[in-house]
């Protein structure tokens, strides 16, 4: 066991990034520490688990309420909070065995140990079938969080049309996919030429709208009205602001929305429905969701098979190292991100 | 029958408004016509019927598709459409007798043949237990309105908090008294403060917030703050804009909104959601809706029960006349109406 952990010095040693001060900007580096710690060691009921991936997402700053019991609160000094994938290195609970791989919420650091108590604290993940990055993004949070959306509340029939914001990113993608092969016409937004060719020709979906072509509300509607001539049935919007405006005035009677998000960026300036007269009108449907982790084992069950058949692709944005992750995640915020934005710490 | 009928000249006749051009704005009464033509007659299948009501709502000008069948269509010439109660006065349809109280879309006019073989053509009522106007709000579109956006969107439970707004309204008044006899703590928006005490008084809601005396959005969140101090768990939405702005402030983590009129009047400027990452924060399901006549038989199997046994109230404003049509529609636009507004025509 000491062999997989890292010495300094002579002494087993955690670094872990901690919270130094709370700010609203976005991510700022500057508000984090880098501290080294000794590895802690399990008691009875715990084990010890050493991280080979970290994960973050926007709403770390600003979804409080989205958050579930294990995930670190954002004090001063606490580690700042992160989905983890790792191995268990040492077990003191009789569930868990040396050698299994698990999801939890390790935070930014390179060892935690979890007290299997709480709820949700570890999930047993396979990696021998899925490669255990796809346990942070597809087969992670945002993995069931386009799941529970669109089998949900989306709840879309084939030869429905079905639209989708952000439809290159971790949950748009799985959204576009999974509606395509529902038999659905989709038609997805995303930023530039790039993105919308990767949507259409890598992710399969049926045409791409390019928010940057389209500056003005009008111009927007416009695209999709071209797009989706019957209209639109049900909507995924991860954006809100403009798009949602565009998309609601394309929208079939009795069509749905899942709001997945809303601003630029999760603590970004509000993104107004300018006609709720709209939702009125056709009679639409609109539902604010944040997919908990409960929800894993049910998304799980389709989206694996998807996986390990490669029936579902997905991109990933690797840096490596514990200590390239206050400048990955400030990445997240700046755009130009590809893909899923994951730490390797192995 | 022909002693029920109006003659003119010695000539049976039908008064009624017709729609001389269309125009975008309120109901302008010189766009009107007042027509005097023979009173038609039934042939097989159709009845001729006496109007002893008719309504209007204001979402005649702007909710094209919230019509159903046997509605009359807004085109230059055509009779303009409006509920109506009244009686069969000549019947060549067995369903039907001479002297059934029936309610239908009779339009602007004081006499309608029915052709019974259209869709919700016309249903009878029963103006023995309740007053026939009543068949016209409380117990007529109004009031199925309030009865599904109540008991199938906001599906409130005893203890609950439930906002609605426009209170003292033909349809807030009825979803208020509806959520107060479901055992809820019941808090209105009412413009004024005698439209307030009306509200508290005289329907029996808990509390009222007075629009009028709360410009700012902030003060209207504050006060209702105050009033709700468990947070909001359900919303009837008949306005829209500030007031819905400040309740979705208040709402507690999967709430539940009818959207049931948005915007200043039906074709007033939109009243734009100005947070809808409230909406996502708070997991909050906001439906528009407009109630379909399909639903009337449910709704008044609790609805005409209520009303009979005087446990639940509505007010009237009653215009005497065909011909007082045109101003008693234009007033519904203009505020300092009180209940609902009819036109009695016999």
């Amino acid at each position: 066991m000491v062999g997989t952990m890292r010495t300094d010095g002579g002494r087993l040693c955690n670094r872990q990034w901690l919270l130094a001060s709370q700010s609203r900007e976005a991510g700022k580096a500057c508000q984090l520490r880098l501290a080294e710690t000794p590895i802690p060691q399990p008691t009875e009921g715990q084990v010890l688990v050493r991280h080979h991936y970290l994960s973050f997402d926007p709403c770390l700053r600003g979804h409080g309420d989205g958050r579930r019991g294990g995930v670190a609160q954002h004090t001063p000094g606490s580690v700042m909070a992160g989905h983890t994938v790792g191995e268990v290195i040492a077990s003191c609970h009789r569930g868990f065995e040396v050698g299994d791989r698990v999801f939890g919420h390790g935070g930014w650091q390179e060892y935690s140990v979890v007290d299997l108590d709480a709820p949700h604290a570890l999930r047993k993940v396979d990696t021998a079938r899925n490669p255990s990055s796809a346990y942070l993004g597809v087969l992670g949070m945002p993995g069931v969080t386009a799941w529970y959306g669109l089998t949900h509340i989306c709840a879309p029939e084939s030869g429905e049309t079905i639209v989708v914001s952000a439809a290159g990113g971790a949950v748009g993608s799985v959204v576009g996919q999974l509606a395509k092969l529902r038999g659905c016409r989709v038609v997805g937004f995303a930023a530039g030429p790039d993105e919308c060719r990767y949507v259409v020709e890598d992710l399969g979906l049926d045409a791409c709208v390019d928010t940057t072509a389209h500056p003005d509300p009008r111009a927007l509607r416009e695209a999709l009205e071209q797009l989706a001539p019957d209209g639109v049935d049900a909507c995924f919007e991860n954006v809100a602001g403009a798009v949602l405006d565009a998309t609601l005035a394309c929208m079939n009677a009795h069509g749905r929305i899942a709001l997945c998000g809303a601003g630029d960026g999760c603590d970004g300036g509000p993104a107004p429905i300018s006609h709720p007269e709209l939702l009125l009108r056709s009679r639409l449907r609109l539902e604010g969701f944040v997919a908990s982790e409960r929800l894993l084992p049910s998304a799980l069950g389709e989206l694996s098979d998807l996986v390990a058949s490669g029936l579902l692709k997905y991109r990933e944005s690797v840096s490596q190292g514990i200590v390239s992750a206050p400048e990955a995640f400030v990445g997240l915020f700046q755009g130009g991100h590809f893909g899923r934005q994951l730490v390797r710490l192995v």
